[in-house]
């Protein structure tokens, strides 16, 4: 059976990706980051697998055989998560990103999650109490006042309390118009929060002293409704416990865990339903959950969308990170197994062969390959543009843009493709795969929930059609470096023909989104979204790896080069262009002129 | 939460397809299946039906809680599934299919795959024992002296001892050539076998007083060697427990259990390795399990391909249900569900909608519909034809060389679109199909196993295109049948559309067959084998769709018409035509001509 350490993330590739491919390094001569350096961020990333491997993978196995237990008073999580993630806090992981004020190391967010994706291959359902406390501190701090700040943020980035987000209801999951929890102001400024949240991750355990919830909940108006729809949506801190002024803890919050989550998989993570202020903490006709508002009242989606789109670019993170240590084994499995023979040399008297002299199995793993590392790159792509957005230039707004744009294809492309790793993986060990005695069956399970959560598939796609590509400069930003990428890569004659074909594919979905939004019935326009979003994403992917190949190429001048690495590179550029960008041709079919099947259906059809 | 009995498989589908398309009626007009009519088919339905629900669905979420135990002495499964199979087999249900001598009823074996799938659909771990017994009795009856019937079959069919196939080996998967369990001969004619067996479903247990193993072993040549390759491979009766010539339960004989496997899924079948002759059952110097020829040397593998053969179908029918299932339950939650509002009616004051309103809802419910009933009239187009063999007529020949042609696609479409259904359901329920508070995770997991036992999806591709479009008849008789629905088809406006877009496809992978048998390099030929599975299987299933949507219009003739089901065959064929035909373009892109890119791929560059 195969290493898991030695199946997390190929530091081949990542410094490839990050210092090769997007230059890394060009970012950091620049304020916030120029106390970095080459040197620096390879000693990050040094730190981040080490502790993935001391701590996160050892587990990882374990989470998932002993699921969160609530014995009606008090969560027990198998011990070792909590030992990790103090291990992750005290070697400074938790505030990478942050300013020396907080504890930080003004970290590129792009080698952050360079680093976060060693945690999420190790360990998924461990290392999401970090993922979403780093992006609830992010949420305070772009938009909480500075005493929140000092009480909640920075016990967060020391690893004594730990975030979440509360946002669905049992009502309102995906249509967050229509939550019902609400928020009364009380005389002192805070509020009291009443209302039942849905599918918390973190929501409640005993791994730190405290809980940071940033709980989503309507202001009635002064007749004491509710608001309808978006209106009156507010952000508010909730903790577990109650912090003072002075950041000392107090006594417990209105917050009472209403029942666990047992899901099929990711199972590190405790997720469960919360219910804010039904009185169980607090004297009798004192109940409501205290809660500080974040910023202005009504303006608490627009916040909170600040954490949701880290956390979308973090479900794509995880997804990219389990799809490839997945492939990984796949790679592995496929070295050492014995079986079979090619059939140009079928003597049976010979020894078998590894199976990945087959080509079937090559198909898989190219293919997985090409989801991986697709998937990666696309990430750090988009974490690349974060950073851009913190240098104070004018390539800030356009980096903002694009990554407005990118966002539901970084969440989305990787959850699908990803997950489609993890199944090739599965196949590729066959019986092996589907026993628990491997790891890739687990990771499967684990990364089916990343189509799901902060989002679904079908979210993102409405997002991206009826939102991103409709307005702001994202869409020709996008258009223009697809552009640099062709024309670059039309001088090479390897690269020639892919150029053609990334060139005709995105003139065709051009045409596509234009011809969309010259409808005038939305409900047409949306109805094959998810169509548009599986085309749009595999064409930028495909950019991706066109690019890709072009750095590749680049490294061959070098007396260093590593030329089996560089012709990976190359064949899987190939045969991405070969076997996976031809299949956008089924999805633009049903969208130009839209394909009505599905609005036509009838529920009393099925 | 939706009740899992009324989840399992549409009767009015069924019924549809068993009496309407494939018009089973003129099956049982002949011999054997004389002793049948339209009455006695249903009132078998029923029987299959309310079986599963009573004694199948209610066990199925705890076979997967407690799975098997093995405590270094016995097996210890959940016990309502020896309870299941007990009304399963009292009913007559295990030897449905027989003639009278054996307890038969002399069911067709359509009509018996169509009560099966509820079973599967009902409880797949469970229902797994009876499959492979009828499965292990058919290939007794067919090849096996008259005492192997009287001796093993007689007690399999009356439920008191079930059929394993014992193929694998640890370093013989799918590469049965390489299999070195050897079988010597006994001064009595009997053999005594030795060596180890893998992937045993069913393998050990105390469901039955005895269990059949059929097993595969190399007789060696006289110099005590093996012979190589598939030369010398017999097949063997070895049971658990030795039957004397009177059919009396004797001694254990020498069939060791060496470990359980644990699945992801489908846990209610025990699947184990087994230890032949290591002599833990019988005296010192007697090692060695005792086991009876079936008939001639040397021939095995050929006999065994009459189990396998139709442990493939099963595959496919058992995938086709839990897809099935899985899709009756996403249709469910969705009509049940409310959330969010049609964006040209987004008023937030008014109600939400049932996410079946949603256009992307019915994209998936369209996708899965299309994949579990196209699967299951698929499975069941290949038990009619398996039924036609039966017929003594000139339609035989043919019927038989169609169902050697379709096997491998029978097997490896549901397994893969089957389980595309139960992952569309898991994504319509969205965070509640993701907890194991609903079935649909649990299809999900069970089903996975599916496009790799009976041999894996890529060794389908190279039996498809390595060997049934090759020879035979196969190939011109299916041109025939795709010719014929497309001839008719194109006199009815609503289907003259897709009847030329299949007759166009049909064309493009007719040439694209050419071609490939033209290439006089075997690994060239075969490189792309699985993209060919693909697009064949799509376009397979594509006829049988665009032939049932002219079945349920020739349906509106009649006054008792339902206009509801008839326009859902329709609109899923339109869908089917507009969505899923159009992928296969991508897979035939690859094979001609062959891209080469999964051959040139090497080892060292991963």
């Amino acid at each position: 059976m195969s290493n898991s350490n030695e199946c997390l993330i190929s530091r081949r590739d990542v410094n490839f990706l990050l210092l090769d491919w997007l230059q890394i390094e060009s970012i950091i001569e620049h304020a916030p980051f120029t106390d970095h350096s080459r040197f620096t961020i390879s000693a990050t990333l040094d730190l981040f697998e080490s502790i993935a491997k001391a701590h996160f993978t050892p587990h990882n196995r374990k989470n998932d055989e002993y699921e969160p237990q609530f014995d009606g008073e008090r969560v027990t999580l198998n011990s070792e998560i909590k030992k990790a993630l103090e291990a992750f806090s005290e070697a400074g992981l938790m505030a990478a990103t942050q300013n020396e004020d907080i504890g930080g190391m003004k970290l590129p967010t792009s080698v952050d999650l360079a680093g976060m994706a060693y945690m999420f291959a190790a360990n998924a359902g461990s290392i999401g109490y970090a993922f979403l406390t780093k992006a609830n501190a992010n949420l305070l701090l772009a938009h909480g006042a500075a005493d929140l700040v000092d009480r909640f943020v920075k016990p967060m980035m020391e690893g004594a309390a730990f975030g979440t987000m509360c946002l669905s209801e049992p009502q309102a999951g995906s249509s967050l118009a229509d939550i019902r929890t609400r928020a009364l102001l009380m005389p002192d400024g805070r509020y009291r929060i009443f209302g039942s949240k849905m599918w918390i991750s973190g929501g409640e355990h005993e791994l730190t002293d405290n809980i940071v919830h940033a709980v989503l909940a309507k202001i009635p108006n002064s007749d004491g409704k509710l608001p309808p729809g978006t209106e009156g949506i507010s952000l508010f801190v909730a903790p577990k416990r109650l912090v003072d002024l002075h950041g000392n803890l107090g006594e417990r919050n209105d917050v009472a865990l209403a029942g666990l989550n047992h899901k099929m998989g990711y199972r590190g993570t405790v997720n469960c339903a919360l219910n804010f202020g039904e009185g169980r903490f607090t004297p009798e006709g004192e109940a409501g959950a205290i809660g500080e508002i974040i910023g202005e009242p009504g303006k608490g989606l627009a916040y909170m969308f600040h954490m949701m789109n880290e956390a979308r670019i973090g479900v794509g993170l995880g997804a990219a990170a389990m799809g490839y240590s997945g492939y990984l084994h796949a790679l592995d499995y496929a070295r050492e197994r014995l079986q079979g023979r090619l059939r140009s040399a079928r003597d049976p008297s010979t020894p078998q062969t590894p199976i990945i002299a087959h080509s079937d199995v090559k198909r898989m793993l190219l293919a997985a390959k090409c989801y991986a590392e697709g998937s990666l790159a696309l990430v750090l792509y988009c974490a690349k543009l974060f950073d851009e957005t913190r240098i104070a230039d004018k390539a800030a707004k356009h980096a903002h843009a694009l990554l407005d744009l990118l966002t539901p294809v970084a969440k989305s492309w990787p959850s699908q493709w990803g997950l489609a790793a993890n199944d090739i993986a599965i196949q590729v060990l066959g019986g092996a795969g589907y026993t628990r005695d491997y790891p890739v069956e687990q990771l499967y399970r684990d990364n089916r929930l990343n189509p799901i959560h902060e989002g679904t598939h079908g979210i993102q796609a409405l997002d991206l059609l009826g939102r991103k590509v409709a307005r702001g400069d994202g869409l020709a930003l996008l258009s223009e470096r697809i552009t640099t990428t062709i024309t670059a890569a039309r001088e090479d004659e390897i690269l020639a023909p892919h150029a053609n074909m990334l060139d005709h594919t995105w003139k065709r979905i051009s045409c596509v989104t234009e011809a969309l939004h010259a409808l005038s019935d939305v409900d047409e326009r949306l109805a094959n979204a998810t169509a548009y979003l599986e085309a749009f994403g595999h064409i930028v992917v495909g950019w991706l790896w066109l690019d890709q190949a072009r750095s590749a190429l680049a490294l061959r001048a070098s007396p260093e080069a590593d030329m089996d690495f560089i012709s990976g590179k190359l064949q899987a550029c190939r045969f991405y262009f070969a076997w996976e960008l031809p299949k956008i041709e089924a999805w633009l079919g049903v969208l130009d002129p839209v394909d009505t099947c599905t609005l036509a259906m009838k529920d009393n059809w099925y």
